[in-house]
């Protein structure tokens, strides 16, 4: 083969040839590793991970949170339950005297609650806040409150991926556990080759049904 | 003492002097309570722990933004160490075609090495990515340069608040520092009773040097 090329003129020497050939190699090996992993399925792999930090995290900072406030609100923390909508009002409303019937009804806060909670904010027995530590706080429960947003959108995100990647495994088992289970198989190809025992085996991992 | 606050008409009969008695009790219990917690030096341990949860979810999320860009350019996880300007990075230029040597001196990068990033950018053998894909990446990359920045507020506020709070501690071991020997002894008159070897204690726990 150095012969012809030399001959019809393609090269002008051997050790050209030799350049040639491992570069057209390393070309070729370079999109075969491109191909394998140009692979959307690792894209949710990731994304279901990440939406699991995000639950982590929020967790964490929930607690943070509800003690920090408790300083000057400790009620609050037992009436109301749901961290969402914890951060939410104190995001909104701040200070404790602005917990009133009112405002917590212009919240969404059912009429009930909103006079339980309006009636503890009275009565509260924390400590008053400067404004420079009330800000602080804030910030804090604003951050959490996009952490919450970032989650529902990276759960949109899967759901879409999924259907493009995955529709019958989000069909049969969801796209959160879907994505899940592609994460932990580590890829598409994988799961599609295990056999059912192996699947079997990956869904009693506790990692599975956190969410 | 029934007998005289009848006489003199405070109230009508010894019920209700029982009953004021209740209320006045209750109103100096609670001043006493609140007094008791109106401390900033309890919002300096707050803030100092949140700065640590921020800490640990900033890496959280860094190795997960790492993993995730690193299907697309795996060779800067390399290149660029300090995970604030990674994200930064990856949240102002994007996909990888846009990591030229102009783009990155823009960025703050140094010369030399954003000649050698924007080499590696060239020559990466990571995956395409679909626009929507690395709009996810991107805004991940965007949530957590907040967290660092809510990092840098809650320290400038520990600063502060430890300059009013505690600022013989502060000058002794400064203010970030003097904040977690707060928090660890559970408040500055804790701190301030406890004898030196018990401090010493303190200061041999793992948590302290955290940061």
């Amino acid at each position: 083969m150095a012969k012809i090329a030399q001959e019809t003129g393609f090269v002008e020497d051997s050790s050209q040839l030799t350049d040639w050939i491992r570069r057209v190699t390393f070309e070729l090996a370079k999109m075969k590793v491109k191909r394998a992993v140009e692979k959307r399925d690792l894209m949710v792999a990731q994304a279901i991970q990440t939406i699991d930090d995000l639950d982590k995290t929020a967790n964490l900072f929930m607690g943070r949170l509800r003690e920090w406030y408790g300083l000057h609100f400790p009620e609050l923390d037992r009436l109301v339950e749901k961290h969402e909508t914890y951060a939410r009002l104190v995001s909104e409303l701040g200070e404790r005297k602005n917990f009133t019937v009112e405002n917590l009804k212009n919240e969404g806060v059912p009429a009930k609650k909103a006079a339980k909670i309006a009636e503890a904010a009275s009565a509260s027995m924390g400590a008053e806040l400067a404004a420079e530590d009330l800000e602080q706080i804030r910030t804090l429960s604003k951050r959490i409150l996009e952490l919450y947003d970032l989650r529902k959108r990276f759960e949109a995100y899967v759901d879409t991926v999924m259907e493009e990647v995955a529709p019958n495994v989000k069909a049969l088992v969801g796209s959160l556990l879907g994505a899940r289970l592609i994460a932990l198989a580590g890829g598409l190809q994988n799961l599609a080759k295990m056999p059912a025992s192996t699947i079997q085996v990956l869904g009693a991992e506790k990692a599975l049904f956190r969410s």
